[in-house]
């Protein structure tokens, strides 16, 4: 199998990319090419020993910035590492494309060249969110669809049940609607509208979940319109940040306080590496005709390392034609309505 | 100035309410009637020392569980606790009413038997939101209105600007609008149209902010739709008990843990206290004619306390005159959409 990296794409890159790269390719036996600025990655190539034979590079002469329009950059800069990387997908040269840039980016590449799943109406993106040594559960929409149908949360719930199966290896995987509430008639006329789709479909349906119950294993599968899914992971890393800095805060403020944090140094640590997003790899763009998965912006060389194999059974375990085989049943649920 | 305290409503009634009652007449010079079944609340208040003419009871025969559907329950039970106290505000036979118990029977009853101030849209609850050792926001939608139109967007953040200002005590108050971006040009139809009107209006709007930054003080009137709000509340909520959860486990296992627990014992004490809610007072609903408060339903003796305390300026202040003089400045805005 070969993947493609796209060594521009972050706020560490090529650097982190790059060593990232080559700490997996001494993990999974699969090709790694690194796509982007020949000479950029070639210099931080070099600091490293590594398998020639399994990791490369492609040259692509232009970036799509962070800040850039995603549509716009897409289509005007053809040579960029992302529409390279997606379009060598495409074209069956490549088997998977991760990057950590720009992410409307690679949604709009997703759309572009390789193209939505036929029946598929909304594409997504699926995050890892980390529940506290409770495992992840796969948040679906996190952020690329802020107004959304009925039918896409049925897609979203289908397409998210089959990658935390397939991918995260977990069986039956419990599907949620973030919601206001429990009861079945709680809700907007979105959620109301899309329970009754979700219950009709073959997944492990739970019903609806509250926010609350959100961090604390309430499902395995998160779904909810791109809005809401936004606000549920922002929400979950700036609360933790806030409060870890305040613990931080607390926990050198006198010399007694001090002490105690001294004892207390490893399990700090550990707790700290619970929320540590970049362990459970990337985040998949689900319902696009080819494995696309977006690392998170900020990180490093483990982190790159992890979306990579994390990311190999998006492409070995054909989660793209297994989604599409569930186009039809998605179709039947819809029309029913 | 006369405070109906609803004896009846939430986890942990009479017995904490009376108590917090009680402990609110030593600290403010207003009287406070509890209203609800007369011998029950009787036998509570016999436990305690209290200014006679200061603390009385009010019989109410009836009362509302919180699971009981609050339309039907506020139609029907004419002799609960929350009808009659929320009639006696209409009567002008009170200032006030607070209640901790079923909050869709006091939005239904502050709608019904208040009935909406003129030219507001739709009543909302704010609540507190508090920012860990950076003093409390106030969230309005909580979750009263899980579909909204721009323009009711835009009498949240001037009611809640009110509030905030005459009821907390925070000048000029930053009134900001969650999205899922920064930019003006961001996020839903919903959004982009509110962030248009609320940048048309008096107050203080700092635009946009990301649910990231919500905890980290990045406003003072946090406005969102009800489902959003819901989320922001109880996904907070929820993510903080998980953590305090996690830190007892990890501090509790092992000698050497154990021990710098001990030395920090203090600093978690604190901690705790700045996620403790009820110490911001309840939450106000806003756009009826005539001031409600509700407490958390699990609210203690000192919650309780806090929540009457912290509620007087409601009244007192005269918010809903104040904000009943904004209608004007709202539908000329709303109009020119």
């Amino acid at each position: 199998m070969r993947i493609i990296v796209d060594g521009m794409g972050g706020d560490n890159a090529p650097a982190a990319i790059v060593e990232g790269a080559v700490l997996a390719s001494k993990k999974i036996r699969d090709e790694i090419c690194l796509i982007g600025r020949q000479d950029e990655i070639a210099a931080e190539l070099a600091k490293y020993d590594f398998d020639e034979s399994r990791v490369s590079i492609i040259d692509a002469s232009q970036v799509i910035e962070t800040e850039e329009a995603p549509v716009r950059a897409v289509r005007t800069k053809k040579d960029s590492s992302i529409v390279k990387g997606i379009n060598m997908v495409k074209n069956g040269e490549a088997d998977l494309f991760i990057s950590a840039g720009n992410s409307g980016a690679l949604m709009a590449g997703g759309l572009f060249i390789l193209g939505r799943i036929p029946g598929i109406d909304r594409p997504a993106i699926a995050s890892t969110y980390p529940m506290l040594g409770q495992g992840v559960a796969m948040l679906v929409d996190s952020g690329a669809n802020s107004e959304c149908k009925p039918r896409n949360l049925l897609e979203f719930g289908i397409m998210g049940s089959i990658y935390m199966d397939k991918v995260m290896g977990i069986d039956s995987p419990r599907v949620g609607l973030v919601n206001i509430g429990t009861e079945e008639n709680k809700g907007s006329t979105l959620t109301k509208a899309a329970y009754d789709l979700l219950e009709k479909s073959d997944i492990n349906f739970v019903g609806n979940v509250e926010a609350r119950d959100v961090p604390n294993n309430a499902c395995d599968v998160i779904v909810c319109d791109g809005f809401v899914g936004n606000v549920v992971l922002k929400l979950t890393e700036g609360l933790a940040m806030s409060i870890a800095r305040r613990i931080k805060k607390k926990f050198t403020s006198g010399v007694k306080a001090t002490v105690g944090a001294l004892f207390l140094k490893n399990k700090l640590g550990e707790l700290r590496q619970e929320f540590d997003y970049s362990e459970y790899g990337g985040a998949p763009i689900l319902g696009v005709k080819g494995p696309i998965v977006k690392m998170h912006g900020s990180s490093n060389a483990n982190g790159v390392m992890n979306s990579i194999i994390k990311a190999v059974p998006y492409a070995k375990e054909g989660v793209v034609d297994i989604i599409q085989s569930q186009v039809l049943e998605i179709e039947e649920i819809a029309e029913s309505e």
